[in-house]
């Protein structure tokens, strides 16, 4: 069997709840760790229907002992849905779930988010734990109790807050992650980067430009590192009333991307590259930085092989009444994160409609 | 214009969230206290077909400088499913509703339940304001946060824990509830009456003797008294950890039959009503408590002129599956609320499967 070992734990000291993300090698494997997770009778696995040939069976069995039930979703940010919700509802009823059962995330952000908006609204709040498989919802999705389905009109419309009772990441599962879904993890990372500033961002600079992979040395470190500047955020503004909103960086963008296109086009993490050079361009465009933070940022996703420019036939006018349902919006008004540099990024609600015109036609790409 | 008057406030007074449920007279009517209520600048109506003709105008005139929408859905438990919920963010989504919007419940319990679920979702949470048209919504459902809709293998399957802003109670709106309805808003004082004992339930036993209606004096502060005792149970206990589940008096046997019943059958208070006989019946036949409570509660229903046996039609043992996704239940057992005596319920995780059968089976109607 292979060899369990454990890297780090980032606590999560809420008021009222508190968890720990546990990073470690081959966890998913190891049948003592996985069965201190689960304190219920009842538990139900949720996955995809990539994931589930790779680690259902291994995680499956090491649960013998208890009911243990599974729903399959179809792959795809497409499928965070109400179908797929009511899928989850329905397979619990079925099976007689009751409300101290344990529902178990096993997959990417799509699935840590379906999963946690059931386990928060089944009986009014079921057990919930995430084992992220993707690089993504490792260093981001998994962390800070965010959960949600998507609206065929908007990202994220309908969710909840709802913490985990813990976060189990295993980094034997990044070795079978597709590598542009390993890049669109390396979005997030780059947002922590622009946040946090400083040695963090000079060292990232580097591991990106010397190239990141899944065998890398860093990585570990790193993953923790994003899971602790994440947690600490959520844990100063837990239900995002001030500046967890900062962790929104490039996501005003990339979600009206993201719901313009059906989820279809990109990743994620691919659409949060287009939003963060977005950011960084609307920043320097409302005088806030100057023109070498664009230049940055762009190298930065070229680094890490990711999108910056938006496609040309992304109509502009349409991409902006999306933006319209964003979640940050307050009197009717769009709120973006600003980056004035590395290291100091602020909510700011006076960017003209001239600024944000001006900033996405230059962020179309010129092919 | 009818005269406004505020007969109480009762402070909900939770950690982080406090708020107040205010009974009066006419404050549908008055435009200066319906503003107070309401502080974004788009609002979301969310009532019933049976309502609207009656309060939608004036309530939405008083809401004419903001945004204000509509949404109406058919009346009754049956519609309180994932269609109405989807409607109701559809609507939300259409008119670009943010995440500071009010949605207000005019209504019943349904209404309540399935807006304030809407509510505690819609972009992760938005301002509710609860307005029940109903003694059932005024005295009970309206408070504590409880949010909900029904599957249709169970009741209240999904929902949240989600306080609202305000509670506005218009005694007014009683002088439109069809009798029946008002019948069964007794049902859930009954169990109040049966919580707390003593002198309470001794005036109340005199008052359904006489006759209450919507008329009568008593009612202001029976409505009052009500609220403040599920308030305190609310505060002690807001997430149902343990001392709430006392307000699940009667609820386990109801909602069975409810589910039952596709929730055509009965209001949820006339199935109450018969859950609150089951349960003293139940306490009796373990041996908790004597014969004399068994007569105390049927005459109690019998003065409000509710229905306290189980029908032939329904098969007992069919009713047992739908009990076991009682939402009290842990590791697997029943638990039930008992009265060991009026003002000294409990709850219980010992009944028997031989007792809980004698008793069903003693609780159908021998007609």
């Amino acid at each position: 069997m292979a060899k369990f070992e454990l890297y780090a734990q980032v606590d999560v000291p809420l008021s009222g709840h508190c968890y720990s993300i546990d990073i470690c090698q081959n966890g998913l494997s190891n049948a003592e760790n996985l069965q201190n997770y689960v304190v219920s009778q009842q538990a139900l696995i949720v996955t995809n229907e990539t994931i589930a040939p790779l680690y259902l069976n291994q995680l499956q069995a090491h649960y013998c002992a208890i009911q243990c039930d599974v729903v399959i979703l179809p792959d795809g940010e497409q499928f965070k849905n109400q179908a797929s919700l009511f899928a989850i509802y329905d397979a619990l009823i079925k099976h007689k779930h009751h409300r101290d059962t344990t529902l178990i995330a096993l997959g990417g952000g799509v699935i840590g988010d379906i999963t946690g908006f059931a386990a928060s609204t089944y009986q009014r709040g079921a057990h919930f734990l995430q084992i992220p498989t993707t690089l993504l919802a490792q260093v981001d999705a998994s962390v800070g109790g965010k959960t949600a389905i998507n609206h065929a009109m908007g990202k994220n419309m309908v969710g909840s807050f709802y913490q985990p009772c813990a976060v189990l990441i295993d980094l034997a599962t990044l070795k079978t992650l597709p590598e542009r879904e390993f890049r669109a993890g390396l979005a997030e990372i780059i947002k922590y980067g622009l946040l946090v500033g400083g040695v963090f961002l000079d060292d990232l600079t580097d591991v990106l430009k010397n190239g990141l992979s899944p065998n890398s040395t860093e990585l570990p470190a790193l993953i923790a590192r994003c899971c602790k500047i994440k947690a600490d955020y959520v844990v100063a503004d837990e239900k995002e009333q001030g500046l967890r909103a900062l962790l929104n960086l490039g996501h005003t963008v990339a979600h009206a991307l993201e719901s313009y296109t059906d989820y279809k086009e990109w990743l994620h993490g691919e659409a949060v590259a287009i939003g963060l050079y977005c950011a960084a361009l609307l920043s320097y465009h409302a005088g806030l930085t100057d023109a070498s933070l664009v230049t940055r940022v762009e190298q930065l996703l070229n680094y890490a092989q990711l999108p910056h420019k938006i496609p040309k036939f992304i109509d502009i006018a349409k991409l902006k009444q999306l933006m319209m349902l964003d979640k940050k919006i307050k009197n009717n008004c769009l709120r973006f994160i600003v980056i004035k540099k590395p290291g100091d990024c602020a909510i700011n609600d006076s960017i003209t409609a001239e600024c944000l015109d001006h900033t996405l036609n230059n962020a179309v790409s010129g092919d």
